[in-house]
Order: structure tokens, then C-alpha cells, then sequence
């Protein structure tokens, strides 16, 4: 059913598409020199350039637009921070091991391929084969013992030596170092940007002037030890991500410009609808958030402005849904997250998360710390509010207990308002109180060592502890599913391969091709080269050797939207040159002197290619392809 | 001497600086509630902006200009890699512990710190004195026991505790940790970027159409586990990098673009001038080439550019130099280097390094894998070769040896022609020939098993293993002398400090003003402010009570270069801005729909305020200060 939504993919011939980017060296195997590691890409300049221009789209279309914070924080993260978020003892994955030769194998990916493996036998009864899909359907949010149980039963073995496993074992997926020369101070690789953000809360709400709502954002690489990462880009043991993290009143998420994208069409796929077996829905988002499928409106406003930006650097509409989590498989610290997820040939990837965190980071962050990470509420009118406080006595506390004195009153000082009462009470009738310094100590106080006080204190704000609404972006995620996207065959002919990237992304904009080696054309491609420098479009000068329709051939290969061409009408005057589009391989002749601000022009999305049609004269000429 | 330079320094307030930045958060301390961790830093919303908008103007001035090709390659980099390129024998650092606490410190910098205690007493005799500075001046290049000897001879304690300190020992500054989940695969975070350009270089060379020279060029983070930061910015450990590698024929380092650089004036330290006590010299790179100051035009070209884009991005031209590196400081790898220096108020610092690796690193990862990385120059002619090959008879060989046989025929493949040659003649007349297959094991062969071939073969290319150099840019460290460089005080009042850094790098390029909170202004800010993000100027809208010129300090101290001040005048008919220029405080009135090309103008450095003023009307109101 999935795959009726995008009939091309039947096509789609990842082989090939993977030699290209091999080939053209978009990205590759880090290391390969060296036998490579798994889970590692470099990326070559075609790739890089792409993933520039991808955060620098980011960069504008979310935090210049949206006025956001940007920070750049630090990698290598101690201990103590990563232990307050959950990471430490929860980031972890389940895994067995080879009892032999000590391979390790991802619990849950060993599980679903056992099972395809189980189902996919003819001899499989339609019980067995409903079993397995049910336990694949369910993995995710099972615990280390439902899995062993499920290991134990279909008595699943090493799939490359079928030797036995070892009993399920946790593995946290952080890379792990020390700081310092001392080997004391423990840290970790960060395995998400967001961290960063919320240790500079209270430095972030100052710069925004004690202001909610804002939001930070932050691009940068993250690290997550994979125990057998595959699928090229989309597992991967080092990542850029794109987050951000937009801090408001946990009791007000409306957001002032969800009325600009109220009418906007999403598909989600709800988790009611996962679980009864529904398909996704077409529908506004305003409705979403209307009908409360999509908890608020900040939540919807990200959720459309992430899809405005999927599409905008070429992600094909028909491959992107919103899939919200379902119970079992939210992290520790989201409370509702909706993915953007992409159709590929792996089927439906992960690409954004727009996750609810509410308060749980600055929470957690402030218990650790003793340091209140929350924000101060202006009140609509001053409110009166009672306090009752317990005041030791402090000098009859330290002659009666010496050096426990300051823990007494420490202790006094933070009881509860009715522990107050009752400590009271209890000593106004018997001049006596029990209180429990910790699990071994406990002392008795009498009326004298501590009085209760009663005042009342006029508030003008209260403090609360923001929620944060996060989009998180996996950079490389997205690349790969727009290269999938955007894959392409002319007439079928698997010699003429290329990406169809929009501009915007694109590595290069432009080509310099001179119809030959001819020595006239140098200082045309000279003076080309140096006007579209001066106007910032990145481009390529092909002078090697082969027919002009190989050379588009090479230049289609590695996406560039625009090719210039010099011929021998160049050389007379009024000197002219063709332009050719990639996609529908139009042809113009335009004036040597317009060519670079033209190719400006559509390299920024002010005028399309239909514009520069209507303008300039067709170039008639066939393309040899030969 | 060296401050004579720069008469400003002597001014010039860190305290004040720092308050500056850390108030308004261009970058402070990474976890600091966490009680932070030395040498890690925090970019906030104006460092990171500052930040990236220097890597912006780096990928224009160096990659798009020049046509590099730039990559992008993991961070985690496994130990044989960086066994080969030296960083695991060779990256260390000397220190001692105290050997009660286990303190650690870095062995130089305590030396010269003693050492300049010990000449700053008033008893120390002149003698004394000049050991001291003797000894600091030639403490780079020392050993591990000289500097030992030294520690014992003037009976070093730590400075902190006065306990005993450890013999010296080596510290390796690589941050160490597992790939995997088996344990088994050690890896490094990468020291530099470099390492990852290199073990790309077949594929770079093939995406360059097997062309030389090209340049590859890389901007990510490395690391380095410092024993013991300090001094800010400037030793940190982890920091961003932007790195060149030109890779070229060894013979032919003249560069086609050096005549465009050649009148380039510089001030060039020299190694002879360092050893000789004597200064800088101010001289054209053109004559620093001729005269074998500066060994190749490449170098020199490269040292050329990294001055325009320092001073381009703000750098004083006052404060910056170009220092040779000695002998004895070398970094393992290099045959010549010189760092650009900026001079700060921690003295002269190293902010860009121009190294010429040689083959060096292309050479080790060839040893290391077996992977020829070189390039085939094309021969101005054919040549011819003679070869002689020893050719193993494998049948009788295997006979005779069994499984030992194809290891004896690979090192008979593998014998030099003198080694072929005495063999021949050994089994011509004795018709035996011992063979050492390794340590211990030695075979005799005869004059059946082996016979020698002579041949002849043309040769249109010969194998080169390019040279490469390098420039090298520490980022942090190039924003830390700029903001230096670029604090300002008006008239003397530290209440008026601000940073005047170029538009092309300020944090946001414009400011919006409202001369009051009052409504009517609120359409006219909007409007502007969609007009800037129209034209991708980033800009901050303050519309917070305070004066008009306390806002312009607020905004002067973000280094905002221009700012647009709506006032009452402004919802006249024809409607118009005031438009602020923040170094000269001039002001000029624009007409509203011209403000934001202007700005852009302005920002991106295709007007001169100059031009501004002579275009548009002077206004002359006062800035209220208070």
C-alpha cells in the first residue's frame, strides 16, 4: 500500500544511483584507504557543497526568518550533564553477542530479519507467518526480556556463523573519553545538539531579555556508537543535526503566525490510526490542531514550517507523511513527537522529529544542578500569597546538637507547609518532635529550638519552568532521501543518470563548457568564470575533451541546474553564448554581458527558467549525446 | 619592542572586554551550572553568528575564488590512521604531576612561569637573569631531559601546592575512545582535519580528472586534550578548523596567480632573524620569493592570501605578522612553515599556520597501506626503461616448497635489480641461492626455479608523489584577536564600550529602532523587518524602553554596524528612517522603501557608507546618551 503512493520507486535502481554518488564522490566510505570503518561517510565535494547549501537554506529559512538564537556548543560533554538527561542510563540499545567469535548483532534487527526470514518459508502456516508480523509490529516498544523470549523461542542463532548468542545485553551508544590528563573527568560525545541549548537556558532567556517564547537553534555534529550501522547515510555512527529548541508557557502554546500556515495540507498518520491498521490523512493543519490530533499550535506550526522547508530543498511531497509516535516508542524525555518521514527505498525513514519535551530537560537539569532553569511569569494582577515558615533557633539548636545543628535547620527549612502544621501541633502538646536527618539519624527537638512564622508576601510574577518544543533534523537523512528523490533517467537510458536537485541546493550552479579546445575561447571562459564569481554563483569549467552532449551528460550527473555553453557565435559580435537547463533541457542564447546576473538570478529563485524563456531566443541546436 | 607596534594595547582592558562578552554572550564557558570544564567553550547567539559568518566569508574568499575542492570527513578517526600520519607516537605534550594531589601541568609553561619568578626577584643577579631568558627562548625545541635537568637544577614544586612534582612524562593530546560495540577498535577524535583530506586523496585526484596542482580544502572541529588550558579562546580543546591542502608537483611550485600578489607587502619575522635578535622586516612577497626568504611561489601565494582575508574579516594590519617557524619547533611533518600572528594582549599569537608538508603524510599512509597515493605527470617525452624481473618457475617451486613456495616467489618478485643480478650470477655458477624469507626462516633455491627476464618499456607518465601545503586556520583563535582588535571605547567611557568589527562579520547587520513604544510605529517595524529577511539581512528589532542612545550603546556593544530608527517624522508622508552608521555614529534620513537595499548594500560591501552620506540627507539630532 505504501508503496502505490509513489509508483517511481518501482523503478528506482539504488545500485545505480549509488555508483553515481561513489563515482562522483558525493560522499564515500571514511577510511576506505584503510579497509574503512562501518558507519562512517566522507563527503566529497558534490556532497559537501550539498550539505552546505542545505544548512545554509536552514540557516535563513528557520533562524533568520524566525529571528532565532543560533549557539554552537561544545562536543565532548561530562558526565554529570548526560547522567541529569536520561542518556547515561537509558541511551542504550539491546544487542547480543556471537558467543564464539564475539560478533555483535542489534537485538531487534536480528529479531525482524529472523522473522522475514521465518515468514518468507513456504512451508510457513498463515498462523505463523500472523505471529511473526504481529511481534515485528510490536518490537519497538518491547523490553530486553519480551525480546530473549522471543530470541529463546525461535531459537534464533548468529546469522553468519549460526553459533549460539548470548543473553540479550544493554549497550549505551555513547562514545565514551576522558577529559583532561588526569583520566578523572569522564565525558562523552554528545549524541544530540540539544543539550547544549538547555545547560545555556538561564544565558539564552537573559539574551532574550527575560522574554518567552524564543528559540535557540544549533547545527552540529553528533555521535551515536551504532552496534552494526548499514543502510548507508541513514545509520551512521557520526551526524549533523539541525535542532531547535523553542521554549514557551507550558500553559500557552498557541503561536502568533500559526493563522500564515493554518490552511496548509499535511499527510499524518496518527497513532490511532497505526494501530487500528487506517492509512494516513490528507488534512490541513489547522485542523489537526483544531480536532487536538496535533497537541497545539506551536507544535503544528513547526510541523508545517518543516515540511515548507522539506519541499523547498526538494524533497518530492508525495514521499513525506508526519507520523507520530505511538506510546511505547517515545523517547524518555518527548511527552508527543510527530516524525517527517521520507518514502525511500528503505522504506519510510525518519528525517525530522518535532517533539513535545515539555519541561523534563530543564527539570531534570535544575535537579542536578541545584540552579532553577525557569523563567519568571508576569501575573495578570499581584497576588497575595500565605507563608508559613519553620525558624530554628540556632544557637539552643547548636549547643543541644553541635555539629548536626546546621543539618537540623537546613532540614527544618524545607519542610512542607503541613509538616510545619503538624510539627506544631505536636510540639505545642508534647514539647517534643522526631525529625529524620537521613535513613540513621534521627534527633528529637523541643518548642524551644524552633518557632513557626506566618507572613504573607505580595507576587507580581511567578516563575515557571518552560516547555520546549523541538524540531530536530537529521542532516544526512535528508540528504539521502532528496538524492533518492531526486534520481533520474533520461528515456530510460541508464547512461544518462542524473540528480535533478533544485538550485538551491544544488553543489554547483552553472557550467563553462567551450564547444572545443580551441585556444579563441580562453578568454571567454575566462571572463564568464570571473563575472560569476563576482556575483557568488559557484560553477565548473569543463574544458576537457568529449562532445558537448557527453560533457551535459557529466554536468547532469552531479546536478548542475545551468550550463553555459561558448561556441564560434561567441566569438562574434555581438558576443552571445547558450544557456540550457538540466531538468527539460531548454536552450537560450543570451548576451555574453547578461549571462552571469541571468544565471545569478535563477541560482537564487528570483526569476524561473520559464522567465529566461519567455526573454531571451530558443537555441535550436540537438544535443549530441555521443 | 613588539608593543611599540600598537600603542592601543597599552589601553586596552581584557577585564573589560571579557565582561562585555560573556554579558552579552558571544561565548562563555561550556557547562558552567555543571561547575564547568576547563578549555571548552559556548558560542551564544553573537559568537556563533560572528562565527559562521567568518566560515561564510572563508568559503567565498578561498573555496569559491580559487575553485577548491572541499570535503567534509569524520571526526572519529581510527588509530591506524594516526599511527601512520605520526599523532600517536609524536602528538604529546610534556608534564609533571604533583605527587600527592596528581595535579597535572604542562611541563613549559611551568618552566617559564618559575623562570620568570626567578628573574623577577630583586636579588637575581644579571647572570641569572640571562640563563633564565636563555633558557625560556630556547625552551620550544628541548628535550624531555633537558628540560628534566632544568626542572632539578632550579628545583621546581608545584606552584600550587609546593609538594613534589613526577620526573617528566609524555601526554598524548589525542582524545582516545572505542568504535563498535566489541571494545576492540580504538579510535582517536581527529587532532586535525587534515588527516581526512589526505586519505581521500585518490578520490580527489579522480574527481580533479587526475590533474595537478588542485587544493582540497575542509572546515570542521578538532581536538586536542590540553593538560592545561587556559588563556581563553586561544587554547581550547575542541575548536574549529578550516584547513587547505594544495597539492602540487614537487618540482613546480610556482603558482599562475602569484603575479596578481606579488607587490603584496607584508612584515615577514624570519628564522635568522629570530636567532639573531633582530625584528621583522616589512617587504612585497614577490621580494621575499626572489630572495629564497619564502621557498616557493605557492607558499608565498598562499601567505599572501591569508593576510587579505584576515584584514578583509578585520584583523588590524598593525597587529599581524608572519613569523618563520625554527628548526627546532617543527611539527614532524613540516619542511617550512610560517604562522600568521596576531598580536593581543596575551602577546604575539599563532593564528593561521602555512606549512609545507612535503610528501610527508602521502608517503606514510602509502607505507601504511600498501595504496600507491600519488599522480602521473605526464613526461615532456616518451622514455624508454630498461627492466629486469626475476621470474619464479612456480611448478617446481611448489614442488619443492609446498605452502612456503608462493611467499618465496612473491619476494623474488619483490627483489631489486643488484639483488636480481648478484643471484643470477650466484646461481650461474653455483647453481644456489639462499633466500631469506624472514627472520628465521631461509630457503636455498637453484637456477631451475628461477629465471631472469630482461625487457625494455616506454613510458609516457612517471608515478609522483605530490608535496602538499598546507594553510591552516585556527578559528576561535582568529575571532579572539579580531574582537581584541576591534574593542573600542567612546571618548573614554567604559560605560560606552563596543566592538566595531566589519559588516561582513558582524553578528546581525542592522538594527530596528522605534524612537518609543507607541503604537503607531508597530506597522513600520514589521514592515521593515520583512524587508530585511526579503533581502537576507539579519537584524534585530529592539523595541525595549530606554533612550534612544542607550539603545544604539546596547546595540553598538553587539557590534551592529547600522542601525534604522523609526520616529514620528517617519509616519509622515513621503515616509523616510534615520539610518546610523555605528564607528563615525553619522546619521543620514532614507526614504522607507529604499532602507532595505541600502542596508543590504551596505552589508555585503557593495556601497561605502561614504557613498550613503554623499547620497542622502545629513541628520543632525544629538544622540541622547543617557
Amino acid at each position: 500500500k505504501e508503496l502505490s503512493l509513489a509508483p517511481q520507486l518501482m523503478s528506482f535502481d539504488r545500485a545505480k544511483m549509488e555508483d553515481s554518488l561513489k563515482r562522483r564522490f558525493f560522499y564515500d566510505q571514511s577510511f576506505a584507504i584503510y579497509g574503512g570503518i562501518t558507519g562512517q561517510y566522507d563527503f566529497g565535494p558534490m556532497g559537501c557543497a550539498l550539505k552546505s547549501n542545505m544548512l545554509h537554506a536552514w540557516r535563513q529559512f528557520f533562524v533568520l526568518e524566525e529571528q532565532m538564537l543560533e549557539v554552537d556548543c561544545s562536543i565532548l560533554t561530562p558526565e554529570p550533564v548526560l547522567k541529569a538527561s536520561g542518556h547515561v542510563d537509558r541511551f542504550a540499545d539491546l544487542m547480543v553477542k556471537d558467543l564464539k567469535t564475539g560478533e555483535c548483532f542489534r537485538l531487534d534487527h536480528l529479531i525482524k530479519a529472523h522473522l522475514e526470514k521465518v515468514s518468507s518459508d513456504k512451508k510457513a502456516t498463515q498462523e505463523l507467518k500472523d505471529e511473526c508480523e504481529n511481534i515485528v509490529v510490536r518490537l519497538d516498544g518491547m523490553t530486553k526480556d519480551e525480546m530473549g523470549a522471543i530470541m529463546k523461542k525461535f531459537n534464533m542463532k548468529s546469522p553468519i556463523t549460526q553459533n549460539d548468542l548470548s543473553e540479550p545485553m544493554e549497550f549505551n551508544l555513547m562514545f565514551a573519553t576522558q577529559i583532561g590528563p588526569t583520566g578523572l573527568v569522564k565525558g562523552f560525545l554528545r549524541p544530540e545538539t540539544a543539550q547544549g541549548i538547555f545547560v545555556n537556558f538561564k544565558r539564552l532567556l537573559e539574551f532574550n531579555q527575560g522574554r518567552l517564547p524564543f528559540a535557540a537553534a544549533q547545527i552540529g555534529n553528533s555521535f551515536r556508537n551504532e552496534i552494526s550501522p548499514r543502510s548507508g547515510l541513514i545509520r551512521v555512527r557520526e551526524f549533523t543535526m539541525a535542532e531547535i529548541e523553542h521554549f514557551c508557557d507550558p500553559n500557552m502554546k498557541d503561536h502568533p503566525k500559526f493563522v500564515d500556515v493554518e490552511n496548509y495540507e499535511m499527510i499524518l498518520y496518527s497513532a490511532c490510526n497505526q494501530m487500528d491498521g487506517k492509512s494516513a490523512m490528507r488534512l490541513t493543519i489547522g485542523e489537526a490542531v483544531k480536532t487536538k490530533l496535533v497537541a497545539n499550535e506551536t507544535l503544528g506550526y513547526f510541523m508545517a514550517r518543516i515540511q515548507m522547508f522539506l519541499i523547498k530543498v526538494g524533497i518530492l511531497p508525495e514521499r513525506l507523511r508526519f507520523r507520530q509516535h505511538m506510546g511505547n516508542e517515545m523517547a524518555h524525555y518527548a511527552c508527543d513527537c510527530w516524525d517527517a518521514e521520507c518514502l525511500t527505498s528503505y522504506g519510510w525513514i525518519e528525517c525530522v522529529g518535532c517533539a513535545d519535551r515539555s519541561a523534563y530537560d530543564l527539570t531534570q537539569h535544575t535537579n542536578a544542578t541545584g540552579i532553577r532553569l525557569s523563567a519568571e511569569k508576569k501575573l495578570p494582577e499581584p497576588k497575595t500569597v500565605e507563608i508559613t515558615e519553620a525558624v530554628a533557633n540556632k544557637q539552643v539548636l547548636g549547643k543541644a546538637f553541635k555539629k548536626d545543628a546546621k543539618a537540623i535547620s537546613d532540614l527544618l527549612a524545607k519542610l512542607s507547609v503541613s509538616e510545619i502544621e503538624a510539627m506544631d501541633a505536636e510540639l505545642n502538646s508534647n514539647d517534643s518532635y522526631k525529625l529524620h536527618l537521613n535513613s540513621d539519624v534521627t534527633v528529637t527537638i523541643n518548642r524551644e529550638m524552633v518557632s513557626v512564622k506566618k507572613s504573607s508576601k505580595t507576587l507580581h510574577v511567578e516563575e515557571i519552568t518552560p516547555s520546549v518544543i523541538e524540531p530536530s533534523f537529521g542532516i544526512g537523512r535528508i540528504m539521502y532521501a532528496l538524492l533518492e528523490h531526486r534520481f533520474q533517467m533520461r528515456d530510460g537510458d541508464d547512461q544518462r543518470c542524473y540528480f535533478s536537485l533544485p538550485a538551491i541546493v544544488a553543489p554547483l550552479k552553472c557550467s563553462v563548457l567551450p564547444l572545443s579546445n580551441n585556444q579563441e575561447f580562453a578568454p571567454f571562459i575566462k571572463q564568464i568564470s570571473s563575472a560569476l564569481t563576482r556575483v557568488d554563483v559557484s560553477h565548473k569549467v569543463d574544458d576537457s575533451s568529449g562532445s558537448i552532449g557527453r560533457r551535459y551528460a557529466r554536468t547532469d550527473e552531479i546536478a548542475i541546474p545551468y550550463g553555459i555553453t561558448i561556441d564560434f557565435d561567441t566569438l562574434k559580435e555581438p558576443h552571445s553564448v547558450t544557456l540550457r537547463e538540466r531538468d527539460t533541457m531548454g536552450q537560450v542564447r543570451i548576451p555574453l554581458d547578461e549571462i552571469a546576473d541571468v544565471v545569478r538570478s535563477l541560482a537564487y529563485s528570483k526569476i524561473q527558467w520559464e522567465n529566461v524563456e519567455a526573454k531571451y531566443p530558443k537555441f535550436e541546436q540537438q544535443e549530441a549525446t555521443k
